[in-house]
């Protein structure tokens, strides 16, 4: 089959004809119908962070796809459903795990980093990890569910816990950024969303938010945040990866307020410790999302209540995936899609 | 001041001219704007159910006005200033209020039942309980927010904790349950209704409900129910207040699924402790709203997710209120309003 | 190897010669040091209640052993470790489990009910399920971990969420009673144990209650229990199965208190919806315990939190079981335990 | 009446004869029994941090004593009824009062900061705001309650919501930390107390401490601190006040844990984004407790599971205030408590 192999930090990636695998005892052959392109790709191929597996590996852990063929002692299943895959698999037996914290799994495997993903013809995946797509959903679309859209699903819902009545504040609306817009709105809060780019803030409020704040338009933005949320805000989301982005929205909460960090940021950031006491502000970590969350998230694509079309820029060939990525350096869209 | 008065069970209310109250200290005299009429009032009116406060008594607690006189220490309002009256005054102080339970408030006043209500053209309230309602919203559609619907944005946001994703059920589309299901829709979950009315059920399906359910169109209804929620419903809301209705809302819950009694109902219920045990079901009562909700509400109303001109089926001036509470009766409409 | 067999119901178990089991891929063999007696034998035995697996099963969920032998592919044990063994195995990959509540698994096998349980010399099972015993507790002690602690633990933790400074009622104090006693005591709740008999009442105050009531000693228990608590308790636990208890423990509940069902009860229990809706009451079931609370629990043994010598009546070889399960019947002791 | 009058930065407390204050509608003038000295104090008298009212004032907001008088229109006191003196008022009204976060309230008075506190030997107080004292607790002991202790009792409880079965370290074993130690033993968790100073670490052992850690012992405290607890606690809390502490106190945290900060910190803390997101962990900040809780306290003292004896290291008159202090200054035991 054809695949897209990372052979190394500093390398395009390497579209090569490798053995198709076979599905095993339990497990799923999937043939891929597309893999959105994410930036923790670009971490492997151009900043030297290290995938757990040694290259040469195939990438990408956002794929969506249809059976192809069954291992041994797989019933749930037949040959043609469609299915979302998710981007890390947990192990379903340790104490996270069983916790119902699957996502911080102590033996999990990331797809396109500790096993091959899915940037190829085709992938195989314990059955028991696959998620049906409901009827009337486009694969093409469907597979930004696996990252772009759970991760801040995930953010929102569970770690941000945001709820009706509440103000929301996503600092950074680039694919996980919008992607946190939108999940607030679903969820009820009223969004401000913030951005330097005005693209992004445009599609900011396409996708529901109530305001939309340009840091660079004002000299205090810390300030003008907070006013224009009225004295702060219960909830707010870091969806960029910078010390600037989580102190900026760490100063748009209010009293008793919660700030998301979603985006990575290898640096410290400083903060103020008075504050988050006088306050009782809460910081908290979120990392992509459980496996169990994925229906949820595919129901309220069927409702037409995430929507999947705003935050899809387009879709190339695999064979073009070098010049995906490309757009992706250029920070060009929100988020691309190849199809083998 | 003109005021409809209970003089007891049996009796029309009485429109009389009664003495303007004046304010006392901390105290706002509001010009009432509109007035919600509720079954509770019927109660009173109709079954005999006692005031607390001996009649007479003016009824009335779902209203909205203008700050007409302030009385001594009161700095925080002016006249002309735009406010809700909460149902019910709590205490801010007895362990309930002290906790964030101040629907529970071992102090509580109930407008139209413990004190003097709003079914008249003047009410003097502690400036203390008023909430500031928003620009551009009209004070004859906002005040049932006070009690039609506060109570179950309660039950929906506080006892129930929906959230996206989930499927919910509301068995009961009278006033309060066509208010669920457009507060859990707004909180973004795929919303059941279920009523035996039509005309109901197309109203739950315009303020966003995804499936309907008449329990007479089949002959197993809770089998029927289970399955149009491929296999149970995450929360289920019993608004109606009988104990058929109790008992087909608790079969609609899928294993570790949630019940929220919102109706009243003067006799026992019997479920099955088993299924209670075996699934981990839960069973929760809901009661009215703390006041710190409402300018959550008000700010969903301004944003136009909760909507109110469907939940208002007309107004009627103070001295037809007899009509609007004959209306009541009937089961004409959803939520009739007077004005003084 | 020898192991209680049973045969169906009317009929006492069989002590039978039957093949030791091989442990395949994944899986440990066992040797059983201790397994606990529990009333759900009887279920079986005395009362008609079908198990999954048609007889002829060897019964026993509350079992604990050491490492005999492996299977391919097992790595985290050795001969000779000692394990507590779950009573009920789950699956690790429905919804249920994905959300950290395995003891609603879809999937579920409970030991001496769907499959081969521990009344035997040896048993095999998933090594992935095995929870390692901690050094220094004694092996036919810690059986009992396994359902009669466990239950109460998910209980008072999970489900009723007990907290330091929270008024707790436990209705019913035999062996799950009382171990709800001792770890809601554990959890610095206060705790009434009520109970009729006087022995029981005693262990209970041994075991940290800091009240008991026996409720046939007052005309009216309700409104005593309620006097005993000072106007009621934060959570009650029902751990009886009786219509009778349920409503007790409901009737203690303070506002916006919460009762737990424990026990089994095949009846339906009525009880008022009024109550439940003015005072916003929350009745909840609670099922077993998810396999992740098994450390927890062992720790707390460990330290001396959680007594394991006053709750376990006695041990006696597994060719007495059937004078165990007499025991059982006649309610004298708390748990007795045979030894293959 | 005397009083220990505080007339600005770098003087000592001045003894002074002050008018004894009258008690106005809804007050209670209490007759104080005795107030513990804290490190607040020496805020203002020893670092410039300026007092919201302007000196001169009367310092001290961790006070009990007994009713002396009532002002009009109070029912619920007699004189001599035993008293603690909540170190906050707050308002009832606000939005987080409502909210039940009356620790963050809009409007809140600090007794000895926002308004005259209680190193006299009178106070007037809205009586709504007294706790009683159960029978039988010791006014010279209890009045610790006020602060030292319900500060960490609100972090242990509401703040970490430290659970039985948890691991939980401390970090500081002042005051504070040492009644956070007994607080999170009262949870049911087993605590790892953190201290350089050895005779502190014996006091967390006496309360309750299941381990001790001197991070000036090893050369790695980060990593001996995560070895001590198996791979990192559940909740740690920082009761110090430096970013040192504050970071070791992170450093501590198992995947998923959640780090409180009580202590009081002036700087900016630098800590690692990525491991926060990545562990998905929490920091929550935690400031006083509301006067809800302290009811709760005051069973728990009273049934001998919260200690005050081991805490309260000795009781001095009112005029020798100023060496109170300084041995505060010094180090030296954990409380000290004036008497007027």
């Amino acid at each position: 089959m054809k695949a897209a192999v990372f052979r190394g930090t500093g390398h395009p990636l390497e579209i090569s004809d490798v053995p198709t695998p076979a599905p095993g005892p339990g497990e799923a052959l999937v043939r891929v119908a597309a893999c959105g392109l994410c930036h923790t790709d670009l971490h492997y191929i151009d900043h030297g962070v290290q995938t757990f597996k040694t290259p040469p590996l195939i990438l990408g852990h956002e794929a969506s796809g249809t059976i192809a063929a069954l291992g041994p002692g797989v019933e749930a299943w037949s040959e043609g459903d469609p299915v979302l895959i998710p981007a890390v698999l947990s192990c379903g037996k340790c104490a996270y795990c069983r916790a119902g914290r699957e996502n911080l799994c102590r033996n999990l495997a990331m797809l396109g980093n500790h096993i091959d993903g899915a940037y190829a013809e085709y992938i195989t995946v314990p059955a028991s990890e696959l998620v049906r797509v409901p009827p009337g959903l486009a694969l093409d679309q469907v597979c930004v569910v696996a990252d772009a859209v759970s991760t801040p699903y995930h953010a929102v819902t569970r770690r941000g816990r945001v709820r009706p009545g509440q103000a929301v504040a996503v600092v950074g609306c680039g694919g996980v950024g919008l992607n946190a817009v939108q999940c607030a709105v679903v969820a009820g809060a009223s969004v401000i969303a913030v951005d330097k780019n005005e693209a992004r803030l445009s599609l900011a409020r396409e996708l529901g938010a109530a305001q939309t704040f340009n840091p660079e338009s004002v000299s205090d933005p810390e300030r003008e945040l907070r006013r224009l949320s009225d004295g702060g805000v219960d909830v707010a989301f870091e969806a960029v990866g910078s010390a600037a982005t989580v102190r900026l929205a760490f100063a748009a909460l209010k009293p008793g307020g919660r700030l998301v960090v979603i985006g990575y940021l290898a640096a410290e950031v400083a903060l103020s410790a008075a504050r988050l006491m006088f306050f009782e502000l809460e910081i908290v970590g979120s990392l992509g999302c459980g496996a169990g969350e994925y229906p949820e998230i595919l129901r309220l694509v069927q409702a037409g209540k995430i929507k999947l079309a705003p935050v899809v820029s387009g879709t190339l060939p695999l064979g073009e995936i070098n010049d995906g990525l490309e757009r992706l350096r250029r920070g060009e869209g929100v988020r691309w899609v190849v199809t083998p």
